[in-house]
């Protein structure tokens, strides 16, 4: 019973097989092989227009890259307080961008309004002294589980337009986002002013593939070269591309994130009839994030339940966690078993039942 | 009938199949998981004492990484004019450390000797002006074919540890060179004062996989956080280093390395015999460098054998390629068919045979 | 009456004349000369040991090169969330760090507390994504005008050791603080802790003169070649060292904090006095940040009483500034006349009385 | 008798005195004051065009700063393998161009041909792994002593559009180059395709005065917040813009170069006349390269006449220094006495005559 995150498990059948497959013959390296120039006429038809497309091997990577395509060394990043960018990657984004900042913005549910980011960026002084704000940055599904719809897409991406910023998007569960909106790949990225797309497979089931998708022609221009000089560029780059490939075919990838995102509703919505539980945000793809008695978090961890508390530092206004609460997250993927989720709900059950016996 | 190189096959049979094993159930994400805490100690073993190992996914992360570790960013390293970090990796060991220079000196073979590397050092002005030596590299084997003997290292070691320069080993054919020497992984690293050694999975039966192996441990401090920051840590971290279980079980990567330096051989003795044909370079591990005449080249090529041609830049004192003449490469890898190594031989006798009766 | 900052006039006559004095004859370049030979011996007597020197040309500079030294590329500098270092300097300690990266942590009047640091550094994960912290950055004088006390910089001091952090003071108002403390720039700096210092010259006379001062040996280490390679060796160099020279003799420095504290305070008490007026931070040195009612702001403006407004961002708990009600910084310099303080009251008075018969 | 370099003297009394007249009185800091402005619109005129300035405070940083607006991270530059940028500055270009590669070409005398670069670019693989070429860098006048005629500078200008190579200027020397061919400053740069130019007042009479121009707008375009990064805007402006003020005020700066190229002229017309010696390079500006015997070498140095030796490393096809002899490089400045090269000339003449008779 392993909720602690989606890249706990390997691949999905599908792509392991398309793996194995790809393994057998001589094909020219670097990715100037023809399964490679198959995924990337297939990214084509996925996003409904030619597309850039970088494979690499972290979506740590992927950011970082996507970003240092679009920020110059003296420039700004605006992205949440929370992002992955800016609090996960150990510096990657600063690294990749030669010592440009990050600046994270506070925001509910680990989530950028174009309110918000406008009243930062107004507020910044006109000064040498200060780094121009070049890209925005958002993590679709947030870091805290929620889903930005459309219509806050677009309101970013001309906020964007507007102040001269390119829109990155770290898709690291691009798949749980867009089956959560039920739009299409076109409709949540480039048809709302994103320029620059992470987008994961490691999470809904690869075993290491992610790709930059470039929308704006001229961001592309340099990331061959910067992909190089980062590391980026496997030998074997047929490891990457047939991955993609089993990843696609059949709409495997769309049918792992339903699944995945049906279970987290499933639990959520079981754990949240329970005495004392409540979410601490919606859920909207594949993690839930409830608020539930210390006794509860207790008796989880006791039958074995893995997963990660989590921090309270974009809770809605008004709401806390309690003394004798704990909020936490459970992650589910394309691997979860349904079983394994009325398990989980069993032993809260109880847990809840006992205290209020008690 | 492809020579180009040894990165364009994929996995060895067990490779693969330690990494299919492998893909089964739920483990720790980002290496702290069970395959790799086996693959870890093994290292051990392998190199007689304990190493840290780092687990990367390419030959130049491994470089750039390693180096990183090792020089500053004022500092300079020294390697071969020709070496593989200086010229094949479009700046990767540059931006990893962030604008320490590389000095490219002449050899020939692309091999470093003590004394030309004493010279240079002698002559750099000890001044403020000038960027300081802080680490020496050399490719084991040298991409000219050529591998190190120990006595070779030993004097580089001594070197190093006279200048205060930190060692650090290129093995992206580690085990053609391991093979073709005849000694033990420690006799020809830490024995002689390598260092720090960025060890090859990938060309010689991995899909991708390749270790930084540190041997003197200060070394080793920052380079979890230096390889987190270069998304260098894959999530789901077993990929890599179930490949190294398959590639070390039952010695299987001595298996894969004698293969292809016995093939090199064979093609190499079979070569050297045709009239016109001589080696610019003795063949010592999976690489073959003949001089051939230009009707040769093309026959060759018209049959379908890929290759490519190499530079004259590291000839032995006195050796030229003529007008009618072709320097080309020629890789071995644990996949090539002795059969294909006969039926280049063939073309090239018929070659021979043609040209010797115009 | 400009009280815009203090660095806004030219220098103190006698920097300037042994600028002068300096000009005159041949010497050796890159600050191989006697002068500067003479200044780094002053330096040592100055802070009563050996210490290491390094003279730029900016504070900007100083900061960023120091913390360089400290701080790896992987590396996080806590400082406060508007201190210069993170705020005024466009990105160059995180240029001069290679992409380390810089947290801002609250505090009333811009100080950081032991107590605050400490709770910071505990609630990090421990954990490879983190980047790991490597030194603590003050300015001493703060960015609100005020001056840690020994016990205070002895906590910070002390902090730094439990957890193996390099401490940075900025000095950029090194002198004002020193004479507002009342003690030696021993006691301000190495006996409390202090590891390397941006010691200010340009503020309080000099025309553009700058030291780092490091007194704990390894990081000064690379310095000479950081600063080449940042282009801050000028060529020239007793230019910057007879400003010092200038600066020291006769206590000079601390006559020009004198007075500039003494006027400092002068204009604080004489504000304070006023109805409607409260000082956001008590002046403990040559700044004054008073809050003033609207119509006071206005008629210091309009006759041409220059300054700059300021953020409220580190206010005491509890105090706001109000609608009609702004917040201002003045700045007092060496060059100051203490009849522009007269002038800059009786304007404030006569607006004070204006309004109180209205 | 010092002629080591052109940087062992101060500033030139109408520079120091206009030095002296602007530190009067309060201004605008960060360049934001009369006297800037005044400057920079005296560039224009100089220039003949619209250009832009940066002022900065030293060589070094106007090269490095120059570069990075011209070259991104992953590419590449071209110079000579003796150019100063990649010889004597300890990274700095490295620095801030934030990794990207010099490569230095050989060529006689220091300077490129158009041929030879033309050569270099079309032999580089065309393939990720090799840095793009993004700008050639030259220094005139050359490191030794040379200096690019009209129609040199027109067929490097020509092949860097060709090439889409910005054309960078290290003009160091740019007064003795000016005067030496008796050019306009339009001429000698924008107007043959210079699109960047680092503009040297130091060597020429200036304390500590250089400036980035830059002739193809875009390039200027992140140079503000570049220089602000790099700490090379000082806060008390005026001290540079009042220098160049000083300067360029009444063609003080061509009356300082011709003084010292025509001081040049006359010690190495009188050199080698004298048996045994011969010039290395052409005399064109201000340096005098001179291959001496041994003898000569002795006396002069026991007189006390200060030098460095030089590098035979461009020496003209053919030409060799012998073992009995020294090759040295003579600086001649704006300070340098006729009195003393005459002095020169005597202690040459005097060992020449000694050796003679032996």
């Amino acid at each position: 019973m392993n909720f602690a995150s989606d890249n706990i498990v390997g691949a999905s059948p599908p792509v392991l097989q398309a793996l194995t497959q790809a393994n057998v013959g001589a094909m020219a390296a670097y990715g100037g092989d023809e399964i490679t120039r198959r995924v990337k006429a297939r990214f084509n038809e996925i996003f409904e227009r030619e597309v850039s497309v970088f494979l690499v091997t972290t979506g740590t990577a992927a950011n970082a890259l996507a970003l240092s395509s679009a920020v110059p060394p003296y420039g700004l990043c605006v992205c949440h307080r929370e992002a992955h960018v800016i609090d996960d990657e150990c510096g990657a984004p600063e690294f990749f961008m030669h010592g440009a900042k990050l600046a994270g913005l506070p925001g509910v549910g680990a989530k950028l309004t174009a309110e918000g980011v406008s009243a930062y960026l107004r507020g910044l002084p006109r000064a040498v002294k200060q780094m121009p704000p070049k890209a925005l940055s958002i993590s679709q599904v947030s870091e805290c589980g929620l889903v930005y719809d459309l219509g806050e897409l677009k309101e970013l991406g001309d906020l964007c337009r507007e102040h001269g910023l390119a829109f990155h998007m770290d898709g690291a569960r691009f798949a749980n986002a867009l089956v959560s909106l039920g739009c299409t790949p076109a409709e949540m990225t480039w048809k709302q002013g994103v320029d620059i797309l992470s987008f994961g497979g490691t999470k809904n089931g690869c075993l290491m593939a992610e790709a930059i998708v470039v929308f704006r022609p001229e961001l592309a221009e340099s990331l061959d070269y910067r992909s190089k000089r980062a590391g980026q560029i496997v030998s074997k780059g047929r490891l990457i591309s047939a991955q993609f490939e089993g990843y696609f075919a059949g709409d495997h990838w769309y049918e792992n994130a339903r699944h995945a995102n049906r279970l987290a509703k499933l639990l959520s919505a079981g754990l949240s009839e329970l005495p004392g539980v409540r979410l601490a945000w919606e859920t909207q793809a594949n993690e839930v994030f409830p608020i539930i008695p210390a006794a509860m978090d207790k008796a989880l961890k006791e039958a074995g339940v893995l997963y990660h508390p989590w921090t309270e530092l974009s809770l809605p206004a008004g709401e806390t966690v309690g003394p004798n609460e704990a909020l936490i997250r459970l992650v589910l993927s394309f691997a979860t078993r349904e079983e394994d989720v009325h398990r989980v709900l069993a032993i809260a059950r109880s847990a809840s039942s006992r205290q209020a016996a008690e």
